[in-house]
């Protein structure tokens, strides 16, 4: 199975500039991908990761600059069997988890992410493709019943919590023990702050 | 196996006063409770809800007018069996979701929710406590360590999605098919709206 991790190497994880600046964001979103390649690992896949620049990490790079709708479809099109995507920011994800993705053998197996996007899929049908812009999930299902294929969704609060702003980073602090993503927060002084009851974070 | 949905039936979810008044916000509470008690139905469960005051609903009710976590603790203490406490806020929850809650035999099974909280728990040692306040999911996994009980984390999106604020009804809106709160939403005119490419919700 052809397995690609796509990766925004240029100016990632802009939602959290009021915790960090440009260069620790992007080390911060590399050491998300450490985190999402160790668990692939684990879990016995072999990913290949699909980056819009240049990058040194435990995986074979392929670099495409296009959008990541476009650099997708062109992992899609260009396959002869099954095609997995799982995204660079899920540093929840475990072997457990991510073996819950690869399992069955629908059309589709998608795992949602918050706010209507799509964290991560296997495409067993050759006709599948993606459209990630605006609500990606609804679209994704869309496609799969045009194609005539079947879906199964993946109901996994750690495929669902990619990190992208503030309140996401709660969820490493909380359930991400073990993980580079966590160490790397606590050592910069990330916390938990919790305030008129509601929980978030606060930078020391 | 005693199992209990906690409401707070006084004047709940204020996070959602962007959009709704307090009627609304009252009558949204009654919908997201019909949608879990049939969903625990649908799972062939019989659950009482634990109400700070009298509701009327397709379940028996008892009253207890106490802080949620002195409520609970109550039931916990007079249990002579294992306890299950499902939140009333979590409109997502399908038979499956919850099937994966009871099955097992661990002390605890705890699904989290989203900002450190707990929505759900199968308690079936007898020494444990519930402690609701900021970060629950971490005191309740510190409290099972202390009673030397073995403790099962459900990964699930739909049981981690307790809808308390505006981001929370994308969730709705997107994976509640079939449910009454998202036909309530759809009804008073909320809708998905992608702003800057950030999925949200607004209403006509």
């Amino acid at each position: 199975m052809r397995l690609v991790v796509p990766l925004d190497a240029d100016a990632p994880k802009t939602r959290l500039e009021t915790l960090f600046d440009a260069e620790e964001r992007a080390a911060f979103a590399r050491v998300m991908l450490e985190d999402v390649l160790a668990a692939l690992d684990a879990a016995g896949r072999e990913p290949t990761v699909l980056a819009t620049a240049p990058v040194d990490c435990q995986a074979p790079v392929e670099v495409d600059e296009r959008p990541l709708t476009d650099a997708v479809n062109g992992v899609l099109e260009a396959a002869d069997g099954p095609v997995a995507v799982v995204m660079a920011d899920l540093p929840l994800a475990t072997p457990a988890a991510l073996d819950r993705l690869f399992a069955g053998d629908a059309g589709l197996t998608i795992a949602p992410g918050r706010a209507a996007g799509t964290n991560a899929f296997v495409a067993r049908h050759p006709k599948f493709r993606v459209d990630y812009h605006g609500t990606s999930f609804a679209d994704h299902l869309a496609i799969v019943e045009e194609i005539g294929a079947e879906v199964e969704v993946v109901d996994s609060h750690r495929l669902a919590t990619d990190i992208d702003d503030r309140a996401d980073l709660v969820e490493v602090l909380v359930h991400g023990t073990g993980t580079r993503s966590r160490d790397w927060l606590a050592e910069r002084g990330v916390e938990l702050a919790v305030e008129d009851g509601r929980v978030g974070v606060a930078r020391r």
